[in-house]
């Protein structure tokens, strides 16, 4: 009998926001791996920590780059397929040996998770299971009281990266969005903004739920580049008051 | 001491998905409240069954219309903001007594939930603390397994109730797509898919993670009306391999 994989999104940081189901399989599965930069801790790792099996195994799956190569660089790609191929077979030998293994993700898996790449890889010849997270939006809209899609609007989910025209295009055309990914785009995606006339009630969320996270209206934050986990909201309005 | 208005996000329908967080709210709440369509259990309620207090008090808020009017029709605006007045009055009665009220939502509270519309009425004059809840999107491409959304791709969230032609150029745009409150609009929906080319791959959710749901290519489902627990996946597709 071969194992399942279960990818697990533990949410954005308050270990208190994982779901009743990932903190049930948490405890009960015999390898929990996941993904990290070289020299850190690990984020879904901390977020899932009391809730782990303290006998389990860990796998700790180290990105090969520490540098932020563009997506589109070709040694990108061919640097991370292999690196997901050496996870994915180092997760195949547990299932192998009838083990389950439970894959931490930070907020949901299927919303930018690496987890996306081996359940790609291991989904045709192996059992796996997906379990939903909070997403870092979601736990972000929350702490930030701002309630964000009414009625018939709509949601966009952009990633600060984009270029600064795509950017205040797509904002122009939203009603609610959330921009993620934002490293050193905090002076374009404000120029988008400003150029969008959206930029009014955009809400700066840093370590969103953590202990230390920091909150406040974007106008208030300055332009010095942005920590890994943050985003900024921009609420709709449309509908009933 | 006034108490504590706990917007609960209970997620999509699987009672597994509760977070920690709210399972703990739940069970030591002396008051929950639910909005429910007249005559129907209330799905939020029906989720949190499991997780409520046996000896709390139940406020119930019956949605005033049986039928769906649009929101555009000023009669809809008028008699939901009177509904939500009522609605926020009863709260403040046991939060004054100094009583903490748990309000159920399904999903998360900020995504398209009748809760926005209770916070907007007491976040000045009372204390409410915001739980996000598992998405009914992110509950249906986990079930799906369908990875939604990769690298640098954006994500769009649309109400089928867009005009086709919007509809279309929203789904020319963005990457991966998740429409919502399709009612009786798959054929506009079908159509739109297939002028923007972004058909292949699309996934109909109907009750995702609950017991009985169904999750089929939507290219097999027939165009007649979609129940309310129903949603479509447009998986995007960027970056690594
Ligand atoms: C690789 S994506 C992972 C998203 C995650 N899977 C989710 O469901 O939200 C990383 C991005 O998520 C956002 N993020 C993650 N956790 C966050 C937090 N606690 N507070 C603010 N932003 C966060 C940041 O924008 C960051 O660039
Ligand atoms: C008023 S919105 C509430 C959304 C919810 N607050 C969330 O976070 O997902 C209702 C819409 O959610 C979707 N929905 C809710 N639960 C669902 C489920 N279990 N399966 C499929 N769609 C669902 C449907 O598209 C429905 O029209």
């Amino acid at each position: 009998m071969s194992g399942t994989l279960h990818i697990l999104g533990v949410g954005p940081g308050d270990p208190e926001l994982v779901t009743l189901r990932a903190a049930r399989l948490l405890g009960a599965t015999g390898t929990y791996a996941f993904f990290a930069k070289r020299g850190r801790p690990g984020h879904a790792r901390r977020i899932a920590a009391a809730h782990l099996n303290p006998a389990a195994e860990e796998l700790r799956f180290d990105y090969p780059f520490t540098t932020d190569l563009s997506v589109e660089d070709p040694r990108y790609a061919e640097g991370m397929g292999r690196f997901y191929d050496d996870c994915a077979a180092a997760v195949a030998t547990r299932l192998a040996a009838g083990q389950d293994v439970a894959l931490l993700c930070e907020g949901d898996p299927f919303l930018y998770g690496s987890a996306m790449y081996l359940f790609d890889r291991l989904r045709t010849t192996h059992r796996v299971e997906v379990t939903p997270g909070i997403t870092a939006m979601a736990g972000c809209w929350s702490r930030a009281g701002v309630p964000m899609v009414h009625g018939d609007d709509s949601l966009s989910v952009l990633p600060a990266t984009m270029p600064e025209a795509e950017l205040t295009a797509a904002l122009e055309r939203c009603d609610a969005a959330v921009v993620m990914k934002l490293g050193r785009n905090l002076p374009k995606l404000r120029a988008a903004l400003s150029a969008s006339g959206r930029g009014e009630g955009a809400v700066y969320a840093e370590r969103g739920t953590m202990a230390d996270e920091i909150i406040l209206p974007l106008a208030e934050r300055d332009d010095s580049p942005a920590p890994y986990f943050s985003l900024v909201l921009i609420p709709g309005r449309r509908g009933v008051r």
